[in-house]
């Protein structure tokens, strides 16, 4: 039988013991456990950033992984505690929106509210580390037995989390700039499937009043300029083939992107 | 029967090969040893807060974890090396202090200083890279086998620091910022223990000459505003909910912090 | 039987996806792997850098090793992705030159060009993350069974890059500094075996115009100023003890390093 996969994901840094603590409750109560780091890096309380870097990377996963993710602003308040049971994982995490991204995606089987303290760390939890008296532990039960119905009340509705959306206007598709990655690309809103094949072929790309041209391939095929490719996830990204599109185009989170077809951009 | 688990804290970052190599070497020794991280983001030399970290965090890992921690300024000098027996855990670093406060908490059975070569990854280690030489070799025969006996002569006495200590004058305490972590909380060297219950309902607490009222619960009630909450680890931390204290307050290291019952402060 | 152990090596970062991708997808397929973070805090696209850190390091792991090196600028062009068996492990990246230094030191036993699309996560790779469509799941394919042979036509020669070389002068050497450590250390391109124990031991060591006498055997002894090692992996190197080399002597990557004996430095 395969060890139990603990997948976590927070923003908690690498700096302090935080993450380390994590593992070793996880490790205390479930030896044979797993942990993977999904990420520890999302920007402090950035909720939104942890739910799509999720549903970016989930999948790749194998079955039966338990993701812990806590991005938990609300700690300590009368927010829930989530364990959602999916066909294919479970997910822990507090309900404000951290799951939603990744669910939308998934075939919802059950969700409970944690609140059985029989499987936290120590019966009365602090208000401020969830993560270490709530999530890793009920996460490290689950590892190590199937004590899902026991986790707390049925739920029905959580919290959801809605990205900016894509605008369609004719022949044109206008989205934004969601955030950048370590590489200094610029990520926006504009997935693949909101065009078709023929505007992804013909289109003219613009951030801003920048013209990109018409999508790449690659990074590194043509000039060392801004341009944009469809990136491994499928999402329209703005890139420095080499470089650092953050930095040496000033791009900011929410500059407007456009995808044009057969026009002047007015 | 469950795995050795080996517990890494350095200050060696995670950008160079360090800690990787850390790694080659205890799973060439011994390939069945669990490895894990609990910071590698102490500041350089930073010895204290090195301790301090360990003494927050070492009790939540299984019983019998190995435990090496590598600040070390005086690598290649005099200091010894030792491996601290406690009746939960061993403990593997240099004798400058960095075990100390979490030895203050364990019972010790015995110490070791490190000398036996037929531990060491050569005969002949490096002067300057003890950690891949000495104590990291050493930690994975410990998790193959019970040379804890074999390992050098016994110690009686190690090198202690100690944090600046809480004054108790009257109706306050008064104690200072040791550090801030990843999300700015300045955590300060007061701990729920020095005061009473009542203390704590109703003191007023300061930092510097900021007034943060009485204790908050958690980070998420109230105003997002500089405030005082006894954390997870039951010390006294000053933060902004939602927001960082270390920056919008510009607080520093050493600030002063009172905890104030009944009285106007002076 | 031991698990297999998976070694990683990237620019990826860790704010993002992409490390937490590699281990999902190499875990989907070879679950009972083992994955250890050599690193992936290479500078984006410095291939050199890589080839550097795994040249310093590769030889601690166990043999049997699969290192997994992704810095690769020209990904989705026609470079090739390699994978090479050396009598001691296997190494797999794109051919840039990444692999070249580890390489030199290395027993190599057959190269393949990864082409076989069995081994890949989807059979139409993306074109911006062949560490994810490509190399990984190469590596956890080659983890769960010797499919060497397979992965696609024999190469001959790959791409080599040269770190700057060591010039000898008489009774002087002159190298350079590569780079900066997570200390602030500069490691240069100048080896212990490239001078005589005799000149190792009387010699004066300089750095731009700044003289740093002879050689300490470690960080701890002498005064706290800019001094000149030979570190663990016999490298020349410039530090300043419990201080950080860089900052505090404006030291930049490319400034002269020179060793001299017995002479005036001209």
């Amino acid at each position: 039988m395969n060890r139990p996969l603990i997948v976590l994901l927070t923003d908690f840094g690498l700096r302090d013991h935080y993450v380390g603590t994590l593992k070793g409750v996880i490790l205390s109560i479930c030896p044979e456990a797993r942990i993977i780091d999904l990420s520890h890096g999302i920007e402090p309380q950035n909720v939104a950033q942890a739910a799509l870097l999720l549903e970016t990377s989930y999948a790749v996963f194998p079955k039966g992984s338990i993701f812990v993710c806590v991005v938990d602003p609300g700690v300590g308040t009368k927010r829930k505690a989530l364990c959602v049971k999916t066909s294919n994982y479970y997910f822990i995490g507090p309900d404000n929106g951290i799951l939603s991204l990744a669910l939308n995606h998934e075939k919802r089987l059950a969700i409970r509210s944690i609140e059985n303290r029989r499987f936290f760390l120590k019966s009365i939890p602090s208000s401020t580390f969830h993560g270490r008296d709530i999530f890793s532990p009920t996460a490290a039960h689950l590892a190590r037995k199937n004590i899902f119905n026991q986790l707390g009340p049925k739920v029905s509705t959580i919290h959801s989390i809605a990205l900016p959306k894509v605008k369609k206007r004719g022949n044109r598709l206008e989205g934004e700039i969601l955030y950048f990655d370590h590489f200094g690309n610029a990520i926006t809103n504009i997935h693949e499937r909101d065009g078709s094949v023929d505007l992804w072929k013909k289109a003219n790309i613009f951030v801003r009043d920048i013209t990109l041209g018409k999508l790449r391939r690659t990074y590194g095929e043509g000039p060392k300029t801004l341009c944009a490719v469809l990136n491994s996830s499928s999402q329209l990204e703005i890139a420095v083939p080499h470089g650092n599109a953050k930095t040496e185009a000033s791009l900011e989170i929410g500059d407007e992107v456009g995808v044009v077809s057969n026009e002047k951009r007015s």
